[in-house]
C-alpha cells in the first residue's frame, strides 16, 4: 500500500468544497491506487457544519480516503500537504466595495500564505480558487519566501473548460475535438477567451466560425458564464468549479497531453507576452514532471493584444489595492 | 470508440442528483472508456433551475458525455436507457400524514413505472433512491408487467456504508478491513444493520465489540444516521446518497468482489429468510454478470429475527397503503 498523500481544502464546509472534497476522496485527482488524507480548514463558526460533511465523507466508505483532519488553524491544515485548493474566500457582502472585498481577502491570504510558508511540503502545489483568484494566489505566494513562485497557481481551468464546451457545441462537434483556447489574464469578466489559436478536428477554429460570433458572443459568453449560471440554477457555479479544479490540479500534477495546452494563472516575469512581471496572469502552458512551461511563440494580432492589455490592467489595480499586504 | 450508454436521473435539479450528474459524467460508474448520454427527468417548474445544471455539466468539457436530453416526459427520459437512477420523490410537506406522502409518491412512481415499461432497454437497472424507496421500487416495479422483477431494486447501499464506516471507526482500522455487514429490510428507521456476519480483518466483528454498543449503539445510529447528518450540516445527505447509488448500480453492473456481499432492496419470493413474497426487502446479495443472489444460509438468531420481522411489518403496512396502485 502506498503512503497517503496529504491534500488541504480550505472553504471547507462551503458548496464547491461539498462537490471536491468527494471526488479527491475518490481518486479523481490521485488516482485509484494512491490513499489521500484531506485536511478540512474552515472558519470556527463553521465546523460545526463541516462536521456534517465529515460524516458523510466517512458514510461514503471510500477505501482511499485513510484520514480527515478538521481545523481553523491554517498551521495544521497545510501540515506536510502536498496538494492545497485554496477555495474559500469572503464573498462579497451587501454595501462591500470592491476594494474593500479585496483588502479582506487579501488579509486571509496573507495569513494562508505565511502557513504554507512554515507548514507545507517544499514541493506543494497550491491552487487558488477562491475570488479574487489571481489576487489572493499571488499575496499568498509573496508570503510564503521559502516556497517558489512555481508552487503556486490561480484558477482559470473553468474558464478554459467553457470556452473548449461552448466552441465545440458552436461547431457542434464533441468537446474532445477541440482544442488549445486559451485563457489570458484575470479569472474575471475582464478575462480574454482567446480563439486565434484553437483548433476543431485540427482545423483553425477562426475558420469555422465568423468573427463576429467570436467577437460580440463567444467572449462576453465566457466572461459571464458564471452569471449564467447563477441566474439559472439559483445558486453559483460549484460542481463545475469542483471539476475544473481537479482538472488543473491533476494537469499540474500529471502534465499535459502532447499537442495540447491548457489555461493556469501563474507568476508572469515578463517573458513572453509582455505582460508586466510580479502579476498572476494566465497564459497557455504545458506541464511536463510538474514543471509549467508558458506556450511561447504564439502570434498576437492587435485585437488580442489590447485585450490583454485591458486584463492586465485590471491585475494591475488589483495588486495596487493590496500592495501593503506584499511586502513581507 | 464504444457506443455511448443512456443513464436517465429523475430529480434531476434535486441536490442528490447536483452530486450524482457530475459523477457520471466522470466516468464513475461505467469507467473511463465509456461514453454516456444523461437523460434528465424533473417536473416542469424545475426545468429553469436543470438548465443550469446542464450548463455547469457542459462547462466540465467531460470527455464521456456525449450527450444530454432534458425532459418533463417520463417516456422520453426512459426511452432506451440501460440504467434508471430514480432520485426525485416528493419530500413530506408541513402537515403531511405519512399515509398522504406514501400515496403522493405511489402515484409519481406508478407513473414512473408505466414509462420505464413502455420505453426502457429491456436490460435496464432501475435503481430507486427516492423515498420511501423500497415502497417506491415496488410500485414501479408492478407497473412494468414487460420488465422483470430483477429489473429494480431500492437503495440500502447507504445504510450499508454507513454501517461499514461506523464500525471500521469503532475498532479503529480503515474501511477496507470490514466486510460483510447486513442492512436487513426498509430503508427507514426500522431497517436492521446487522452485525452477526460481518468481519473485521478476517475476524467476526461481534467478537471484537461488545453486544451493549452493537445493540444499544450502533443499530440505532445507523438508523437515524440521515438525521444526525441534516443536525450538523443542516441539509440533508446528498453527496454520500449520491455515492452510494454509484456503488450499488456498480456493483449490480459489474459484480461483487468474490468472498464478500453488499445489501440492496430486491423483491421478495419468500426464499430463503421467510420474509414475505411480495415485499420490497434489503437483503445480503452477491452479484454475478448482473445477476443478484441472495446470499444464503446465514444463521438467524432470535434477536435478529425479530428485528427482521418489525421492518418486514412496516413494508407490509405500507404496501396496504398503496395497494391500489399494484393492481396492473
Amino acid at each position: 500500500m502506498k503512503t497517503p498523500v496529504h491534500i488541504a481544502v480550505t472553504g471547507a464546509a462551503g458548496n464547491i468544497s461539498y462537490s471536491l472534497l468527494f471526488r479527491l476522496a475518490a481518486g479523481e485527482l490521485l488516482g485509484p491506487n494512491q490513499p489521500i488524507v484531506l485536511h478540512l480548514l474552515e472558519i470556527t463558526p463553521a465546523l460545526g457544519a463541516l462536521q456534517g460533511v465529515v460524516m458523510e465523507l466517512n458514510d461514503c466508505a471510500y477505501p482511499l480516503l485513510h484520514g480527515i483532519e478538521v481545523t481553523d488553524d491554517p498551521y495544521v491544515a497545510f501540515k506536510a500537504v502536498e496538494h492545497a485548493f485554496l477555495v474559500g474566500a469572503r464573498p462579497r457582502s451587501a454595501g462591500m466595495e470592491r476594494k474593500d472585498l479585496l483588502t479582506v481577502n487579501a488579509e486571509i491570504f496573507s495569513v494562508q500564505g505565511k502557513a504554507l510558508n512554515a507548514a507545507a511540503s517544499r514541493n506543494v502545489k497550491v491552487l487558488v480558487t477562491g475570488n479574487p483568484a489571481n489576487t489572493n494566489a499571488l499575496i499568498a505566494l509573496k508570503n510564503a519566501p521559502d516556497l517558489s513562485a512555481a508552487n503556486f497557481s490561480a484558477m482559470t481551468r473553468l474558464d478554459h473548460n467553457r470556452a473548449l464546451s461552448l466552441l465545440a457545441e458552436k461547431c457542434g462537434v464533441l468537446v474532445e475535438k477541440v482544442n488549445n483556447v486559451v485563457i489570458w489574464g484575470n479569472h474575471s469578466n475582464t478575462q480574454y477567451p482567446d480563439l486565434h489559436h484553437a483548433a476543431v478536428n485540427g482545423k483553425p477554429a477562426l475558420e469555422l466560425v465568423d468573427n463576429g460570433w467570436f467577437v460580440n458572443d463567444f467572449i462576453p459568453r465566457v466572461q459571464q458564464r458564471g452569471s449564467e449560471v447563477i441566474k439559472a440554477r439559483g445558486q453559483s457555479s460549484a460542481a463545475s468549479a469542483a471539476r475544473a479544479a481537479v482538472d488543473q490540479m491533476k494537469t499540474w500534477t500529471f502534465g499535459t497531453q502532447p499537442g495540447t495546452w491548457v489555461s493556469m494563472g501563474i507568476l508572469s516575469d515578463g517573458n513572453p507576452y509582455g505582460i508586466q512581471p510580479g502579476l498572476m496572469y494566465s497564459f497557455p502552458v504545458t506541464v511536463d514532471s510538474g514543471k509549467v512551461n508558458i506556450v511561447n511563440g504564439l502570434p498576437i494580432n492587435e485585437f488580442s493584444r489590447k485585450k490583454m492589455q485591458l486584463t492586465e490592467a485590471e491585475l494591475i489595480e488589483e495588486k495596487d489595492v493590496i500592495k501593503h499586504l506584499l511586502a513581507v
